[in-house]
């Protein structure tokens, strides 16, 4: 174990209640001779002080040995995305302002245990499988990294698309849709759970394939392993269009001929979790299970 | 019953499988001295002649008795708005070429019975409901008809719109979702049935509010009185939009403030339908039931 | 309107919470030269008075004009089946104990205006359809009402049930599955909406065919007039079983040649509603709309 | 690889049509000194020869090196439950007569090079998990094995089931349903998908959770390692009952204190497929893909 000498730290955008937690955090920190890192619209919501800001999160990443979430799901999200486009690997702890969420699972009075775990190499750390999708085409190549899901929508308002599905080199079906989502273990909660797909605990080592609105009504959500590469081919014709995203926060739209490969990243997301919540208790707070 | 001196024919676009039919019922209706209207494109599947061609589906429309439509659902969907469009009841008979279709389910062979049994008034027509919805925005108010669905749905590639969804004056439910099917009976084996709502027999007096891929899993599909006005207010930010679409075949983009009301119709559309089979015959070959 | 002169009043059976309330009732009426009358179980909640007692729920209907529920909705759905299975319509009030009901939306604070509302003839009583079902077999027919359900259900633990299914001499498929369930509106948000099937807005005049884990996956619910008659034939083997059930408390075994038959009844319920809630405010607070 | 000297085969029960092929394969078997076993049952479809014939499938499978099953999937599931039971790891190669089976893949004309390769070590041989699940009760407790699922199901005809769902020592949570299934990934493809679950491809190492009817909407299908052991705890009243079934083909009634677990069994399946056909176009051709 290397010692954090840097923790990185990104509340959510223009979280004004994320400020005294910012200052607090910064202090106790440096009580330990660590130093803060935050990018300029994290430190927008702090006292002004030149030498801890970096220019965005990408700076921010490259020096942090750990990052410290304050916000919700989709601030984690964004910033396991870019630790992933990194190629590094460096833990995320994530606090939630608010309600409970998938992966900002710590709560503010649990912020300071965890992150003295956190720092001590005791906390538990999850991998998580992060996929790469790579959308080959007439130009050259472009590749997103996703927590959640890989999604390919039709662009158009009111039609559905037609994609050609392989995993592998095996053919699996023509999917004649409102699109497909291609999720992880961690994505299934997500937007997964909406289009019908079953909840795959994170351990597994798996993705999901889950059509959105199909029409044969028996192309249902398929379960497949995470080593496997999805090939996706979708017939775009003059009037129709369609996007493909990263876990729903930046995307490309296709052209005919293009082709979206998605497979395993070479990094998993490291997800610091706190030993006293298992998955299970969040999913039924989540989830609302307990009541009808 | 009047005499039916003019018949409405359209073919589907570029079907030219169509031509020698198109050629054959002219000179049936002829030799009964009934004339043959078709628009241009139809006219285009067709040798020439001056005299049957009107400029568009609408002259056809004011002029024709009874339309009879060659091709597929879709055709006679986009006939069966502009009849509403114009206000008027013409009963339409619907031939397929191909697959039976729910709306097209008239046979080549048994083209000649049914068109005969229609003009002599011996004929099955049917009353389906249809939908009338209007925009209301800041500039004048938009309105489209719609024989399957009126249909909300988020314009970017990756987020989700929210909805307020009202029948009558009261409150239903916020809708976060892909976006909300409002379905006729004839629409409920159309996109509804893909989004996971219901079949509704055609002689139901209802309507279906089916939402796409909800955030919330207890958003299920609710049949409502036909009778019923809807109401939905779209939530439009910054950067997500929605578009409203009829039959999926046109459609209006929506801005912040919006509000779309949907209702009944003026006019149901007449549909002629074959005697010889039940409405639950079509169900059975379209869903593939007997097969797993 | 006719006067009332007796109230029948039924408390969920062994609630020792209502006894307060009953007394409160009797005087409450007494006061107005109504007479309270309850049956045996019903009066073990109370203290000993010989006057107001009859021998069972059959004799309570006979004399009542008004039906008083205090409990849930399991125990007004059996009451609504007594006064169907008596051909009465006499309405019925119900007051929930504990958690919102669909049926007994009523709340104790709301006994009184909402009783006083009903005896001045000022209340909402809603018409709700009722379903009656003759099982036809080598035997006597046997008959049950129902205001949630019809359900065939496979007996045995493991296999399931083959059932051809029509709508009147239509024939709609051959359902391969664990059972299926005939709903009214009022019974769409039970064991209907478990099953996949739609909620049906009570003023629909229609009723739901939903198969339950159905083999078959496009054999979906469906939405049928009210009106119709549907008529099911269960293979029954050797090894396998069948039941029908009515709103899930009373059931006949079902034998080889059986038919069922299922249509409304002659009578529908008569339910009294606040004015102050609406259907949808109840939907909510049941399925929890508003959360995820 | 140990030369395989006794082939078990086995016919589905009164396939008379299989009476020919038994002959002809025993024929082939002798001609390369191989000795064909049957039990009785299959015996009783060949013409009569002491020499070959055992009591029972237990006999067959301790003296066979390989099993042929001739007829559908629920033959070649009660010989790999029996396979399970005597501990061994037997391969199975299953002909269907008829249709397609998602476990007896190959077709008649492909048997003998199917026999062939598999006797030469040549036959593409996959390992499906298996489950193992003992009921704890007052009395001794019982185990079952299954390749597709582990069933707990109400056993009367009318009324839900309550579940305590456990994965390992974690509470997962109370299922209201009509029952549970815990399905491999083999079993995804049978009443799993009829109740909601997803597909599964074999080679993900895991099983699905899915509830049947399940009370509270959010209660959906979960994919979990198959490395867990599930608990289940249910809740057995006086009205009310409970079975758990194993490949649906036997099962135990469960009393009040019961507790099932189920978990990976000791040896997989070992299921000899072949080469020529993917796992996904069996899919599409059991669930009509490519059709609506």
């Amino acid at each position: 174990m290397i010692a954090v000498t840097h923790v990185g730290i990104i509340a959510k955008s223009r979280l004004s209640a994320a400020t005294p937690h910012l200052q607090e955090v910064e202090s106790w920190l440096g009580a330990r001779n660590i130093t803060a890192v935050v990018e300029t619209a994290t430190a927008a919501l702090m006292p002004p002080s030149p030498t801890r800001v970096v220019a965005d999160k990408q700076a921010l990443v490259s020096r942090a040995g750990l990052v410290l979430v304050l916000g919700g799901d989709g601030t984690l999200l964004s910033m396991a995305d870019c630790i992933a486009q990194a190629g590094r690997c460096v833990p995320i702890l994530g606090v939630n302002f608010g309600s409970l969420g998938f992966l900002t699972e710590v709560t503010l009075p649990e912020l300071y245990p965890a992150l003295e775990a956190a720092l001590a190499g005791r906390a538990h750390v999850e991998e998580r499988l992060m996929l790469q999708a790579t959308v080959h085409s007439s130009s050259a190549p472009q590749v997103g990294v996703a927590v959640n899901d890989v999604v390919i929508n039709k662009a158009a308002p009111s039609r559905l698309i037609n994609l050609s599905v392989f995993v592998g080199d095996e053919f699996v079906t023509n999917v004649r849709a409102d699109g497909l989502i291609i999720a992880t273990p961690t994505g299934s909660t997500a937007y997964n759970l909406s289009a019908g797909g079953p909840v795959v605990e994170p351990s597994v080592d798996a993705m999901v394939l889950t059509p959105i609105a199909p029409h044969t009504l028996s192309n249902r959500p398929i379960v497949i392993p995470a080593s496997a590469t999805v090939r996706v081919k979708p017939v775009i014709g003059d009037r129709d269009g369609a996007f493909v995203t990263f876990d729903g926060q930046a995307g490309f739209e296709l052209r005919a001929g293009d082709e979206i490969t998605v497979g395993r990243a070479a990094e998993p997301m490291r997800l610091i979790r706190p030993a006293t919540r298992s998955y299970f208790e969040v999913l039924r707070e989540k989830l609302n299970w307990g009541q009808r």
